[in-house]
């Protein structure tokens, strides 16, 4: 009766890394996915390794891990997301899977199967700032009841999804958006460690990522960082071509640091009702070069508390632990934690803040 | 329609300052809290001013914090919790404020105004292990709906609730148990802590408290933390008078020091999942004689990620942050997301653990 069945769109380094997951997981059933081009259902559960093995460095896109044909049909690039395409079967992606299928319509193949599925994983870069919000109006428009859940990283998108709240709750879909490492996992270390203080002052959120083994996984991730950096934005980010990026990052002998970014813990801790958006800073240094972190991923929140103190509590994730762990463990908590609140009837959009205790 | 209405049993150390850290809270109003001897309620909410004013070193008690003086009635220890009691009106606690009234029946008193209330702290140590369970269970016979909470240490309270959970269901009662700092506020943070993980092999918990300017508000708490020290139990420890309390303090130089202590965290990491109960450990130090922390509270969680890694991440909270500031903001945390549960129609006894995201 507490058993989750749940559904990934995107195949990605997140997607896949998080349908591995699962399986370590009590509970957490994956019945179907999706990429670009193909589609694999199974409501007694899928076969992860199977899939994970014939989509492993064999991705169904265009490197920038965006699965909705539908809205990019006249998109010739398919790089299939790196050199080194390992072919298992037929084509790229899931379809290389036994389980796969070909598919034009791979997001509407799996909105016909909601009605079985509680949760759905929108592990898609969202480099059109509206892309997740129109994914979660036809989930809504088809009467999914159910969870939606991104690990989007961008303030503004959070303004979209507000704006479609009434559809979603009509609809009865729990929203989670911004459930990963950072957005995700940090901001809701940042709204715990708030829970000392009457008054927060300032958060924090400072992380390091290793990518070498991941960087083929995870080239969707890194060009969404890439419009972080002075001189990009998430425009010039999206029309870059692979060798373009190649040469950002050789530029910067393999390592971006980043200051001051625009990363959605602003918005989701503000309206969370912990702090204003101005008084959180996010920053971090990625290392395409080596798996080893380039500085310890640390979040410090500093406040005042009613008996007229002020201190700064501290969360740290150990070096050892990769981005994929710290986004794929908290995207299924939040998840479970989501599909509580929708089988009780709390519908909505909601940021990983407010599934944490009030402020 | 957010707005969150609630009472508080017992005006030690703990109630006292929650009504106060309240004061800094948007949308919580306290409007009813009680002790041994009176009761005050006022449904547009408490002068909170007053009423902290009024009971200030002016306790009415036996110094166990006990509120319930029907199961106490035959118990004639009075210490009024300390010798420097400051009387502001007829009589210790409550009933020196304006807003008190006598009354011989202080729980009762607050069930009959709770169809009006949303949440109840009930800030009263357990020295008989069933003490706050049959409290529990008078609001469920009351048919109480809403939200009781707890600040409960010991391991062994939460099964006695768990047989009491298909009556508080049927009330309609979220009861949240272990809502303070330890449990509490470090069990949620060992939880999402874990998120990192798929297997969890070893939570510390290990706490510094400095209560000097705290003792006399905080006996209860005290005497409950004698209970843990090698040759002293439970039972022990409520039998002990005030004196007794005293020599143990002197005859550790004000330093007690507690390892493997039985505190509820085990039993609620376990009952969400995150790790057996035996591989949580809890220690730390209190200092009674200043108030700077002797040690700094560290949560440490080690677990082996997805990817086989193994790591340690850490929760610390600044030494500037004293034990009031880390139960009270916390406990109201955790009533916040309780009554947003409640309101779904979402019953039962949880543990703080259970209102973090999923493990």
């Amino acid at each position: 009766m507490d058993d989750i069945n749940f559904a990934v769109l995107g195949t990605g380094g997140i997607g896949r890394r998080t349908l591995e997951v699962s399986t370590h997981k009590d509970g957490l059933t994956p019945v179907a996915a999706c990429d670009r081009h193909g589609v694999a259902v199974n409501h007694d559960g899928l076969d992860v390794a199977e899939l994970l093995d014939a989509t492993e460095g064999n991705i169904a896109g265009d490197g920038t891990g965006d699965t909705d044909s539908e809205t990019r049909a006249n998109d010739d690039r398919v790089t299939d997301g790196g050199t080194a395409v390992k072919q298992h079967g037929d084509g790229a992606g899931i379809v290389a899977s036994t389980q796969g299928t070909p598919t034009e319509t791979p997001i509407d193949d799996i909105i016909d199967e909601s009605e079985d599925i509680d949760a759905v994983l929108l592990a898609l870069p969202n480099l059109e700032h509206d892309f997740i919000p129109r994914i979660a109006e036809r989930f809504a428009d088809a009467e999914f009841e159910g969870v939606l859940i991104d690990v989007l990283k961008r303030s503004r998108v959070i303004g979209m999804l507000d704006e479609r709240e009434a559809t979603l709750t009509d609809a009865g879909i729990t929203f989670v958006c911004g459930a990963g490492a950072t957005p995700g996992l940090l901001t809701g270390a940042a709204a715990l460690a708030a829970q000392s203080f009457v008054e927060v002052e300032e958060v924090e959120i400072w992380w390091g990522v290793g990518l070498k083994s991941g960087y083929e996984d995870n080239r969707g991730t890194v060009r969404e960082d890439i419009a972080h950096l002075d001189g990009y934005d998430i425009e010039t980010a999206r029309e870059m071509d692979e060798s373009e990026i190649e040469a950002v990052i050789e530029a910067h002998d393999g390592v971006l640091e980043f200051d001051d970014m625009e990363h959605a813990d602003d918005v989701l801790l503000e309206r969370a009702g912990i702090c204003d958006g101005d008084d959180v800073t996010v920053g971090g240094v990625l290392d395409i070069r080596q798996d080893e972190k380039p500085t310890t991923t640390t979040v410090r929140v500093t406040g005042r508390t009613f008996d007229g103190e002020r201190g700064t509590n501290t969360f740290q994730l150990d070096d050892a632990t990769s981005m994929a762990a710290n986004v794929n463990g908290p995207a299924l908590g939040y998840l479970k934690a989501a599909v509580r609140r929708n089988r009780a009837g709390d519908y909505g959009v909601f940021g990983p803040a407010e599934l944490m205790p009030g402020f």
